[in-house]
């Protein structure tokens, strides 16, 4: 039994209990070609109906591999591929509209399983879809950059943009699995490898100073995309979002800390129309203007700062920025997370620890956003 | 203090608990006037922000009396009316979109509240846009007709159509409260209130022998909407259904005893395109079907299924029916309901007991569709 073998390769369980639902993530390598036997492990059988959400890109690349555990059992019938075009101006209620068609067309069910195989907004739509077809099916995701497998796929936040703004209609709603093969991330463009890394050093900085650590001392393998340092920094990212969804699945309270760089960077992609730079760029200028309210209001010393500031720099470079600040404090006036016209705002608390404030004052926000800008030209 | 004794006036309170939420379904009269106290004893002060989803013409009708309440206190804002004109035909994606972006223009957040105040799509749209819409925010149903008021507005099924189906983009999720005022029913349409009843009769027949044997007794008040049998009528409907959802909310056992009638009436609607006669003539003719099967099997004598179909007619005049049997078995071909490609069937067992069967034969759906389409010549 050779397959059996890849099971005990070289792979970490991180195990995210929410009051809603538990499930494991399973981060390591050859997981894509074990696929159906460890969703079987989680769901049981496979149904009739099993569809994969993906990318054109994603699916010439990794097709072949994908179905591979899919055929090797008679019985198993091939997943049906629906695809989504690469990005955010398609991740809208017009394309749950067309995949939900589509699934009634390729006889989809109640029983039926949904497959995310691709990057963030594959994973965001394709929960999305999952959660609202004949009111919510069985879903698992299978991300394939850094960032959707530290950040998008765990956490059971699924949705679309509107024009208006991102992320403004979704739902919570938690996978069954969730498999993070490194392997696909040998094909990943190097600035999103450097953007999606981002997420693990805010990880780091509001509340895992052992991973900021190792992030700083190991710098050149994480880039080189070294197996066992991308497994570790991976793995140390996701038990870390992981432990804070369990503890506010809902994001009424901790789960705000993981806005760490938000703020900005938000106002930041909206002021560029989402097009001048990534996500992870974005909120890593985000941070750095985090970084100077948090060392104006002392939560931080001067030294706390240069370090996790360089740190930063160090998974750069990031893009040099172009706008004026008038427009992004303009941007920030508008921001999701505001509830009943409260800004509110994730400052670092030292290193490794953070919290969240609602009386961040303009002329604070003025003095972060001249602080990136001037370190942005 | 002359607004408080309406808290005492003649209303009957049934308490709804699911595994993900309990609520309280009010229904009596004086309800319209007292929403805005009645909507803060349930969820505090009231968000800065209230949205009304309703209809052009039930806001003409109501407007005035539905706003007197939140305007009779400072501080209370005004509610945003958004509109959803009437019919199936906006029972969409569409819609959804359109809404959750008028949402946002009008300064929506997490914390706002959406009341849903119209019939079952206004119910149906308006919980969908509020479990989706950042997410999810708070709702409460103020249902205006008999069928929204006994069935939609309990239950917590929110959705919109496909041009496939019925229904087929939804979630499951709870309203804060329901109030089911029987004030506005005395513009409801008579043969709206009489297709709304055959809810009742389907409560009665399936769970609810006492229910039948009243319905029995003074259809003439009922019909002739006095307000004490209406009362007495909803609340029991509401109270069959409330049990049958806390036992079952995500319909995976008992909840499938309320769709008695569906299989063959959701097929009639499907095969005359929800154009020829209302939801609850469709399963009121379903239900004739659905007898027809039981008698056959057994499960019912043929004294009690000449009890229950003149029950049925007694509620009518039931529409002529012009279809084809094969058009309609072919639509009962792809319910939404099937798990598998199995067809699960809703039979009456005696009066007043109910059981779902899978093994239905297409013999008997022939035989249930032609003594259907005898009576409906």
């Amino acid at each position: 039994m050779a397959a059996r073998v890849l099971y005990h390769s070289n792979v970490q369980t991180i195990r995210v209990e929410t009051q809603s639902a538990k499930y494991d993530v399973v981060a390591g390598s050859g997981l894509l070609e074990t696929l159906a036997p460890r969703i079987e492990r989680v769901v049981g059988r496979l149904p009739r109906r099993v569809f994969v959400l993906t990318s054109p890109e994603i699916w010439a690349l990794w097709s072949e591999r994908f179905l591979e555990s899919f055929s090797e059992k008679p019985g198993r019938e091939t997943p049906v591929a629906l695809f989504l075009p690469a990005g955010e101006q398609h991740k809208t209620i017009k394309s749950v509209e067309r995949l939900t068609r589509e699934m009634v067309q390729a006889g989809g069910d109640r029983g039926s399983l949904m497959i995310c195989f691709g990057g963030g907004i594959v994973g965001d739509v394709g929960g999305f879809v999952a959660a609202v077809f004949l009111r919510g099916i069985n879903y698992v995701q299978v991300p394939t950059t850094f960032l959707a497998q530290v950040d998008s796929s765990v956490g059971g936040k699924v949705g679309v943009n509107l024009p208006e703004g991102k992320n403004l209609v979704g739902n919570f709603l938690q996978p069954q699995a969730v498999f993070a093969d490194i392997g696909v991330l040998g094909t990943l463009p190097g600035r999103e490898l450097r953007a999606g890394l981002m997420e693990s050093v805010k990880a780091g900085i509001i509340r895992d100073r052992a991973l900021l650590k190792y992030m700083e001392e190991h710098a050149e393998e994480i880039l080189g995309r070294d197996a066992k340092a991308l497994e570790k920094v991976i793995a140390a990212s996701i038990r870390m979002k992981a432990d804070v969804v369990r503890r506010d699945e809902r994001e009424s309270g901790l789960r705000m800390i993981l806005n760490f760089g938000h703020t900005i960077g938000h106002a930041l992609e909206a002021a560029t129309r989402y097009k001048a730079m990534l996500h992870g760029e974005a909120i890593a200028w985000g941070m750095v203007a985090a970084l100077a309210v948090a060392r104006r209001r002392g939560t931080i010393t001067g030294a706390q700062m240069e370090r996790m500031e360089k740190l930063i720099y160090r998974y750069g470079p990031l893009p040099k920025l172009k706008v004026r600040a008038a427009k992004i404090l303009a941007a920030a006036g508008h921001d999701k997370k505001n509830v009943g016209g409260v800004r509110r705002f994730v400052l670092p608390v030292g290193i490794g620890d953070a919290g969240v404030v609602e009386d961040v004052t303009a002329a604070e926000m003025e003095m972060a956003v001249g602080y990136m800008l001037e370190r942005a030209r």
